[in-house]
């Protein structure tokens, strides 16, 4: 079997929706998002209820855009980083319809969108939504300090993203159609620094994008992008040369990072960038879908990473094992 | 759409694997499961790792059965009850299979396995397999009370399985097809007592199994076995009473939980019976699939239960969202 899933009848990106948190509206795709909340409770009492209400905003506006209403969503893909998931059920609860929860970590994004879009391609469902979130303050309290501590972060820690996206994805319809998609297999080098999850991931994200182009006999050259997320600038760096060492590839010249992307690293005390699973997710369902709209773009191959860790295995002196899942998404000709 | 998703080419099951603990070895199922680990720790110093290797050891032995190759599987769906599918994610880290992690607490086989069957039924993958699992020790651990405490349970709370099951999906082969999926929508009926999860999923169960009989205009006659899990004693009740309320539909007489079934409820002090993703997983990997193999059984609606909540959610006073996807197993003819 040929590893990358490539679809005779390519399904469509009918309507996307991203919202963020006040940080993520200070960096340089603030015009690009669909709403910016300043209140990162959004009037919630608990941050884990102000994540599942993120998603919630993100998934509504996706549809109320795409034109369906909640009855015709055959199937929804989602998940999140919080424990149990519950940012995604508890999001989505009173939505209705037909759920199947993922889990990829940051590389959510990409394995729910890879995820709906089988099921479309295959006539499984008519209309299948992908969608994730992630917030910092939920983020931070369950992985690392609460707020309130105050802990310094190192260089090599990235931020994680207040942040959610959602993609409807349909048969036949759309300006952006999914071309191909292939499953990550988890790559673990040994890293056990939790503050260092670029590191950790890029081994993963490699692997995918190395697969991706042996197994569709292509070249660097043949994508206008290939956007990994969310590697950070510690990740990228080391994904780069990991391409170069291991497979003779080089990306540098398509390659960027939604972990690069979302902050002004100068102004913004973001360390090595961006994550979270709604760092990548909010980046695709904004800039990235209205350039191939637009055909700023033509394609893009679109590379999530997750790092496949938690707080209790970190403890427990395991090392961090990453995943990345890819989508090739292309502008309608 | 319909909310049936029916199978013109049945994908087909051709092998399965279960493996359980000390304390279900002793129950009326002892002899159908593939191993029984009298050692709660299978050799590992957490209960993490060792429920990470029950759920290894599952995938591997169904692997073997299948008389597959590592490398021959497309994609591998998994997950579990830990924090961040931690059970799944380290103990399939080095089978190198593309992996495609899920969350549906306890419905998590049943959620594995209708994704597997349509990956495999519309042609994008070959041979998938699906996976879970749970560990008793690691889920008290993380979901109630440390061992230690020895806490008492309550009549209504059921006992986390230590158990895995994993089972191969392959097109035209194999003596039980997966005839058609059905999944979930979250219910949430207001319960608030993390030690009734019987009572939490059970509206779930009967929205789906309400649905599948209405859309495939069928009847509970129709079936040799509806098998729900896992709801134990309490929950199996009221989804007895919920599907003849509110639907008018008795399944009484084809009704069967996995949560029932796991323990001599006499002699085994499991209060309100069996629970965790590795309950349902194993009696469905071995039991249920050598019935369909050897025609004791025609036909099972198995039909899975989760409790979508986390400590987190409980300790912030929110309500359990529930939910059950489902599969119809027909043995060839």
């Amino acid at each position: 079997m040929n590893s990358v899933i490539k679809f005779k009848n390519p399904p469509g990106v009918t309507a996307t929706a991203s919202v963020v948190g006040k940080e993520e509206g200070k960096g340089p795709l603030a015009h690009e998002f669909d709403e910016i909340f300043e209140d990162a409770t959004l009037g919630q009492d608990s941050w884990e209820k102000a994540e599942s209400l993120l998603q919630k905003k993100a998934i509504e506006k996706a549809i109320k855009k795409s034109g369906r209403k909640n009855d015709e969503i055959d199937i929804l893909f989602a998940g999140d980083l919080l424990n149990q998931c519950t940012g995604s059920t508890f999001g989505i609860r009173d939505l209705q319809i037909p759920f199947a929860g993922m889990y990829g970590a940051c590389s959510t994004m990409a394995l729910s969108l890879a995820t709906a879009s089988v099921f479309v391609a295959s006539g499984s469902a008519s209309v299948a939504i992908a969608a994730t979130s992630s917030h910092f303050c939920s983020s931070e309290k369950q992985f690392r300090f609460p707020l309130e501590y105050g802990g310094q972060r190192t260089p090599t820690a990235q931020r994680t993203c207040t942040a959610a996206g959602a993609t409807v994805v349909e048969k036949n319809k759309g300006k952006v159609l999914i071309d191909s998609v292939i499953y990550g297999k988890i790559q673990d080098l040994g890293i056990t620094d939790a503050n260092n999850m670029g590191a950790a991931m890029a081994p993963a994200a490699a692997d995918t994008i190395a697969r991706y182009l042996k197994s569709t006999k292509t070249h660097p050259d043949d994508y206008d992008l290939i956007l990994t997320g969310d590697l950070g600038f510690v990740g990228s760096e080391l994904l780069l040369k990991l391409l170069k060492e291991d497979h003779s590839v080089d990306i540098a010249h398509v390659h960027n990072d939604c972990g690069k992307m979302m902050f002004y690293r100068e102004n913004q005390d973001v360390h090595a960038g961006g994550s979270g699973c709604g760092c990548s997710a909010s980046i695709l369902n904004s800039l990235i879908y209205r350039q191939l709209c637009e055909k700023e773009l033509r394609n893009v191959l679109f590379v999530a990473t997750g790092a496949l860790l938690s707080p209790t295995s970190t403890m427990q002196g395991e090392s961090i094992p990453g995943i990345a899942h890819g989508i090739l998404l292309k502008g309608k000709e």
